[in-house]
């Protein structure tokens, strides 16, 4: 038997602790709820097993929400002894909860909860295997509860400064400030910063507060390396923080031939410790929320630096909620779409088919809230309340835009492959079909065989060409091979067409780049992007980055002096980039029983990696001009070398010269 | 300007408060949730409002949950003072709650929150005016607590028993026992009775609690008229109980030529204010849960006792829920077709065209629930999940059964009703394409011309009858006079088909002979029936009664020894049957624009009462043999005797001699 671990229903933990985070954003004093909408656990579940007990045996179910335990249709009360005879049982228990999630506890001999109990919202056809989570393993523990760790840590410098006295605690940070030593009758103002800058600016800065009335204080959970303490009465006797994360374990590694490439990893991989947290957040500081694209990429990188499918699947059940579908993924259609993208590249990673049969009927709950919104031609377009993203980049916005239908033809083949997992043949076929349909759609209005190029719209005439759409037909497949070599020429490596500016969709270009076989490309960029704000001294990397700016530049983004978060998940993607093109790990089938390591030096002498298999298993790869060495601890390997395989034996290194 | 009020999305308040009582339920010390499902409050609202100042102005908006206060698209804080210029604005309140009901309170001297704001959940399309309730009008009052009022009580007796002491409350009663004076070291044992047996019975009691470690004690709020404290310590210096109620006026009377009659009507009142709280209760003891069906009889009783609204609509909201709809209203088919009846029923009664308006959306979503359940020849069914109750009683139900079919027709055409009134005129005649198709069906398979009757069921061939659909087709004119005269005499006055056994459905019949001009039938079945339980010393009307059965027999009721409710809302019927039937009083157009009073004395040989108009009005009918009085404070009133019609002058004595 299983070890026992709080039992709730399918999603629903992910939605409360969802709801918990999305209260917390702060801005100049005042709070900020999302402008979204979201979702609430069900409040009434019953949670149901069939099993055997060998002898009588004294069960006693732990709910801390109102709830009966019945045994064989007899009902008793919960948090107390019931004895249960020797034979097979039907047992349920029926919570009901006013305001958090549902969830029971059951540790005896022949009964304990864990994943193979089912949970019903009271309703026919809501039936799913339950949540849970090995963590919570103890009557004690508590599911409303996200189990964060905490270390103390002290500020490696304190300078006394006109606003109060700045402590730099040497890195980007996320915790608990303690400030203990002072006078009830003080006035204290705390200014967080990310920048020193930020920290002594009190008019500026995001995340202020003014406390008093006490000798010590610990202060809300928030980002920072700075803190500046104001104070009307004495200074404080000391300063500390409880920095707060998840123990998420780093699996991976990476090292070359450029020292600063090992500062930059190991700053991506900070940077994504930092955002790893109930959920894969896009910054730790402004708006802490979970937003689909970026998590997207940060299910990229997770499969090459923890491979933890805990924390992708929970911000999938985050960000997909549950009926009724009226609203797009954080309101951007192309974030729905990701969602939907991502979460059977998470199968595919992982094998993981149980979740895809519970997510099943909330994914196709999505889509059809998007395939209701097409224009007559069946393209997506803009509709009341929906945000046509991509990029923050100028584009043809004024019809249908190409790079949407392009990732709306590979989400219908996402969700195809997905319906195809879970037994739903049919409806694979119709995503499919609808899925071709729009390829020919968006061949015979998009493309421009003359120029090689898929245009932004088709609609205004003005021919205008980004390069979004066509580094999506690239990524995702869109094009055969010969076509993706024009767009490559036509336009990814064209100079006239304008730069991607950002960091979230640099990512997707330089994915696009590297399948091209332009791993360089990629490596330069590394050094030049996320080497640039390494040598500005970024302990973590920032959500944008331009190299020409000055310095206070870096800082300001939407207008706020201090808006631009310095500590940006997407930042993350060298972590992907490097384990999946210049290591060449990379899966060859569902859940890695095949996978390929395909390594390529690109600008690199030599490389060394770790980069981590399912189950926890890892692959390191060694090479360098004259040799090429893997070691794996999972079989179905293959290393691929100049058009040659060579099989990986499971525990055994294999060496090939070059 | 009005009155500042707390606002809420609207029927919010109802999911949250319908969360709130049921979770409530116990039973032989266990805790008891329903075994539907229910829904929560949206936990992110935004509310909206434009208006024009004509001086700066100091707002502060008042919220117990995150949120931000944004004027002419700038964020401030809220619970804090903002100045707003004059002129012209549009201010946002957005807010979100991890539990409980968001909700805000301004009251500044340009902006106050009243039902002129908005709120939607983030998603298009979701706008619409803000629940409120002019009860919580200060800043400190809190809309996430039920406005309930005490009122001390003391026990008119107390007596020793083997038990303890038995405290005599002298009538049903519902609210807080009070325990004062005992030793903390004391184990107290508290049984609650709605009859002394049940007190005394702490095996068979349903609602028990035991005490330790207090010298005082305010128990939760319950049922009873009993109460047996029992101590190993001493005994209670005092035991009283803080009586919890909402305070709904009676704006009724009766009284005729038999005093039981005034009897039975006041101890009818009686039972319907105990039952009047949150929502229409179906008892105040055991299951304490809302239910439609006895919702509906509830609501027609209001009209005749309170003519309050607020807790019809309350009802309504909370028995209707939220998408999406995935089950019957407390999982009952005819419950669900109960509730849209009843809703336009409110309407006629009421002329609240904004409350139709604002339902419509989810009237429909139950609508298209129940209409995706119908079987191959367009009948409602039972399918997973379904309860097709409409009585407990006999009934073939080997097939779709024709009382269920009739409520579906009286559904549609109620529904189409409300579309009408809400513009929605495709949508009615749609509705009333599909009654008019289902009355035919009926018709043709349910109704045997040659016996003048309905069958239960048409394709088991045991052309079994029982009263129920031939009640309902009479009752809701679902066949013309003729038939309805026949169906009086082959089905309700003939003694070979099995009587009709439940109150619940007692009434149904009731109001059916009485439209069919059989009064007395009503009257003489008051008189034995209600009488009867009166005549016993009953305080309030119970949920069954069978005047052969002994003592013991009326408290037992499902299979558990005082399972049977003695204080039950569908107990109510008289106050209606003899207000719209006595006195004769009913609408004849929509919100009494136009109003009939046509009494009638049946076996009386004088009846006085009073019946409640909207809007505070009343109406006094007093009538003999010789001559007939009414006095009414409302317009549009006419009087009906004898085939002659009288008008009715406001505020002026009309007397017709007979």
């Amino acid at each position: 038997m299983s070890k026992a671990q709080w039992i709730w229903y399918f999603g629903d933990y992910e939605l409360y602790h969802s709801l918990k985070l999305h209260s917390r954003r702060e801005e100049f004093g005042f709070e900020y709820p999302p402008f979204w909408s979201m979702k609430t656990p069900y409040p009434t579940v019953s949670f149901e097993k069939e099993y055997r007990s060998e002898k009588a045996d004294i069960v006693r179910v732990v709910s801390r929400h109102k709830a009966y335990f019945e045994v064989d249709g007899v009902r008793h009360p919960v948090n107390a002894d019931v004895e249960i005879p020797a034979g097979e049982h039907k047992v349920v228990v029926n919570t009901i909860a006013v305001s958090g999630l549902p969830s029971i506890y059951i540790n005896s001999e022949y009964l304990v909860t864990d994943d193979t109990w089912t949970a019903n919202n009271n309703t026919v056809g809501s039936s799913l295997p339950v949540g849970t989570w090995e963590v919570y393993d103890s009557p004690d523990s508590d599911p409303e509860e996200f189990p964060f760790l905490y270390e103390t840590k002290t500020p490696v410098k304190s300078t006394k400064v006109s606003e109060g006295i700045l402590y730099d605690f040497g890195r980007e940070m996320y915790g608990i400030i303690r400030i203990e030593g002072v006078s009830p009758d003080a006035n204290l103002r705390v200014i967080y910063g990310e920048s020193p800058e930020e920290a002594i600016d009190p008019e500026n800065a995001l995340i202020r507060e003014t406390v008093t009335g006490k000798d010590c204080y610990a202060l809300a959970p928030r980002a920072f390396r700075y803190v500046c303490v104001g104070s009307d009465g004495k200074e404080p006797r000391s300063v500390t923080a409880d920095y707060e994360y998840l123990p998420l374990e780093d699996k991976a590694s990476f090292t070359c031939s450029r020292r600063i490439i090992k500062d930059i990893w190991d700053t991506c991989a900070y940077t994504l410790h930092l955002n790893s947290r109930e959920f894969f957040l896009d910054g730790i500081k402004r708006d802490r929320w979970c937003w689909s694209g970026d998590a997207y990429q940060s299910f990229m990188a997770n499969n090459y630096l923890f491979f933890d499918p805990e924390i992708t699947k929970r911000t999938i059940l985050a960000l997909l909620g549950k009926p009724p579908y009226e609203q797009n993924v954080n309101t951007i259609t192309d974030y729905s779409m990701l969602l939907i993208i991502g979460t059977y590249e998470y199968y595919y990673a992982t094998g993981d088919k149980k979740f895809l049969e519970s997510c099943y009927p909330r994914l196709r709950g999505l889509y059809e809230f998007m395939n209701g919104r097409t224009d007559a031609k069946g393209y997506i377009c803009q509709v009341d309340g929906d945000w046509i993203f991509i990029d923050w980049a100028d584009m043809d916005k004024g019809g249908p835009i190409c790079a949407e239908q392009i990732l709306f033809w590979k989400c219908r083949n996402s969700l195809a492959d997905i319906a195809d997992v879970v037994g739903a043949a049919k409806d694979a076929k119709r995503y499919r079909n609808e899925a071709d349909d729009l390829r020919r759609s968006i061949m015979r209005d998009y493309w421009r065989e003359e120029r090689g190029v898929f245009v932004d719209c088709h609609t205004t005439g003005r021919e205008n060409v980004t390069r979004h759409a066509n580094i999506f037909a690239v990524l995702f497949g869109f094009v055969a091979e010969r076509r993706a070599r024009r767009i490559l020429r036509t336009v990814m490596t064209d100079e006239t067409v304008p730069p991607i500016t950002t960091p979230y969709f640099t990512f997707f270009e330089l994915c696009a780049l590297c399948k091209s076989g332009k791993l360089t490309a990629a490596q330069k960029k590394i050094e030049s992007y996320w080497g640039g704000m390494i040598s500005l001294g970024a302990t973590s990397i920032w959500e944008k980055f331009d190299p020409r700016a000055e310095w206070t530049g870096h800082l300001e983004m939407y207008g706020m002096k201090y808006g631009c978060s310095l500590c940006h998940a997407w930042g993350g993607g060298p972590i992907y980039l490097l384990g999946r093109y210049c290591l060449g790990v990379y899966p060859t089938s569902v859940g890695y029983k095949t996978y390929a390591v395909e390594p390529s030096l690109g600008l690199y002498r030599h490389i060394e990696g770790t980069v981590p298999l399912p189950d926890g298993g890892s692959v390191t790869v060694c090479m360098d001009r004259e040799k090429c060495t893997v070691l794996s601890d999972r079989r179905g390997g293959v290393l691929r070398l100049k058009g040659k395989e060579y099989k990986i034996p499971k525990g055994r290194k294999v060496t090939v010269k070059l």
